[in-house]
């Protein structure tokens, strides 16, 4: 039987810059009873991700979150209490529940809630085979096209995506160079992922760096950030390359952030800079698991998470993505499974 | 015989925005002599383009124009002298023979030397079935890809490319929107080329004006300028829109011009911004040629030419473009055909 008490994260006002405390409202009320073809999840752990801050900035490739509603966030949780025959309490299910404990959730056409697969644990399920390693797989290879041989470039290398990008580019064949900051992560993409060479953008400087170690160029610049390493890597830009744009982290929190000038390269480099949303690709989720599950087995592919605990926490969880303090997928810890 | 003075313009230094006197020299000299293999083009007319002032600024895709080399442009000439089996005095051809009375020119591979037809007169040959109606033709169908009943907006839209671009696109059955400066030129477009709607970007606020002529948003924007109305079209985009990016005048001129900030939105309507060069599709200019041709001939197709005389005033005529002052094709006329 759930508790009785649901605890929630509230948007109070649309963020002008950084989420802060005045955005939020902490509520405390009763649990919401399913009604008919509903379930209730008590979420277990939450999914940190760049995209969140867009959600609630205002409408984007979904509608915004209104000010008045939980945050949202992509989430674990285990079915509590069900009227729809299709879910069984126990299950464990993903899906876009967001920053509370309990979720009523009707699961019509298009709320793309999933199961979480018996075999797999559920920080596994929320990293490398949930929508983030989806979105590296579809991104790099429906989007970014790599070729063996060719040179890709990822900015946020040591995060959950870009980690993820730069290895499926190594398993591909192609020569990886990651930007991240600091020398610690930078260490780590060399050392622990054999990315070919590492860019720390905090203490280098990137268009410098990128003309060193890319001596052909850039074929797939895959962009978790945009703002001025997007412009460096258009700028190094090969012939016929392709930017494939994820997200622009740098840029979610400033809305004065400088524009791009370089975008006239892609003239002359004949290049392509091409956007997408991974859920876009979710009919063919089943297809990229399979291949990420045995890229996994066969040790070809790290998964590392960052795990936070608590509830409270998740505002700071959120905002050590923006700080670049995770390394790996950043993940927000809640409850445990069958601990009712 | 060819006369024996050959006037030229000499990049005297590069440009720091527009070309001024002060970055060119007026030089007299005796016509070269063509060396075996090579020919001397007697030149009639010059074409103006706005990539010449890329040209003269630095490497892009042609290697720089070098300070003391002849000013690069398409022209069309008459073969004066020819020490090349392959070309005969008297013979129209095309090709970058430079601001110049006479060019010696070797038509080795990639050289890009063409036969005028003989059906055909200078001006359209430099025009619609020329350079720029080749560029509106690949660039449109080949990166924008527009399907009948979706929207095409074209900016410099009264310009060369512009006004060739809307009118195959209305051939295709799509709606076109064209954006140009001024009300004649916008008259020019609803009246004569029968767009859909024209936007005045000197009187009026692009944003709201593309908002309003596109209800379905953007679905294909072939853009020749760049800056601030590439910003508008990109905030406008529709699903899967695509960018054909062909030039950016408004931005040549001027290196600290504001970046684009609203690339992000590429992310949101899954988007694909794409640059091309027209030299990379001359292997199938004749496919292009005989399309535009048929279209021209059923008078589905209207051709316009703004036209110059005398090679002094090559500059005057290359600024017309960066004032918007043309309408159709920019050609400096500076000798008659078999007038030695």
């Amino acid at each position: 039987m759930p508790a009785t008490t649901n605890r929630q994260w509230v948007l109070a006002k649309r963020p002008s810059a950084q989420i802060s405390a005045d955005d939020l409202r902490w509520v405390e009320s009763a649990v919401a009873e399913p009604a008919e073809g509903e379930f209730l999840v008590r979420n277990l752990y939450l999914s940190c991700d760049p995209t969140q801050r867009k959600w609630v900035g205002g409408n984007t490739y979904l509608p915004a979150v209104r000010v008045g509603d939980v945050v949202r966030s992509i989430a674990v949780g285990e079915v509590a209490l069900s009227r729809d025959p299709r879910f069984r309490p126990g299950q464990l299910v993903q899906g876009l529940f967001g920053w509370q404990d309990y979720a009523v959730v009707r699961s019509d056409f298009g709320s793309a809630v999933t199961l979480v697969p018996p075999d797999v644990s559920i920080e596994t399920a929320m990293s490398i085979l949930g929508f983030t390693g989806l979105t590296a797989y579809f991104g790099l290879l429906e989007v970014g096209r790599p070729r063996q041989g060719e040179t890709v470039v990822v900015s946020s290398a040591a995060g959950a995506t870009g980690s993820a990008v730069g290895q499926i580019a190594k398993i591909l064949g192609c020569r990886v160079v990651g930007i991240a900051g600091g020398t610690a992560k930078c260490r780590y993409l060399l050392d622990e992922l054999q990315f070919d060479a590492a860019i720390d953008y905090k203490s280098e400087n990137v268009i410098t760096r990128l003309r060193e170690a890319c001596p052909d160029q850039i074929d797939v610049y895959f962009d978790n950030v945009g703002g001025r390493i997007l412009e460096a890597a258009l700028l190094h830009l090969a012939l016929r390359g392709r930017v494939v744009l994820c997200g622009g982290i740098a840029t979610y929190n400033d809305p004065q952030a400088p524009g791009l000038r370089s975008y006239l390269n892609l003239i002359a480099q004949r290049g392509r800079m091409e956007g997408f949303v991974v859920l876009d690709y979710l009919p063919r989720a089943k297809e990229a698991i399979e291949v990420l599950s045995g890229w996994l087995r066969e040790g070809k592919l790290k998964n590392r998470v960052d795990v936070m605990h608590g509830l409270e926490n998740a505002p700071v969880a959120l905002d050590r993505l923006f700080a670049g303090k995770n390394v790996g997928k950043q993940l927000l810890h809640i409850a445990d499974h069958d601990g009712n």
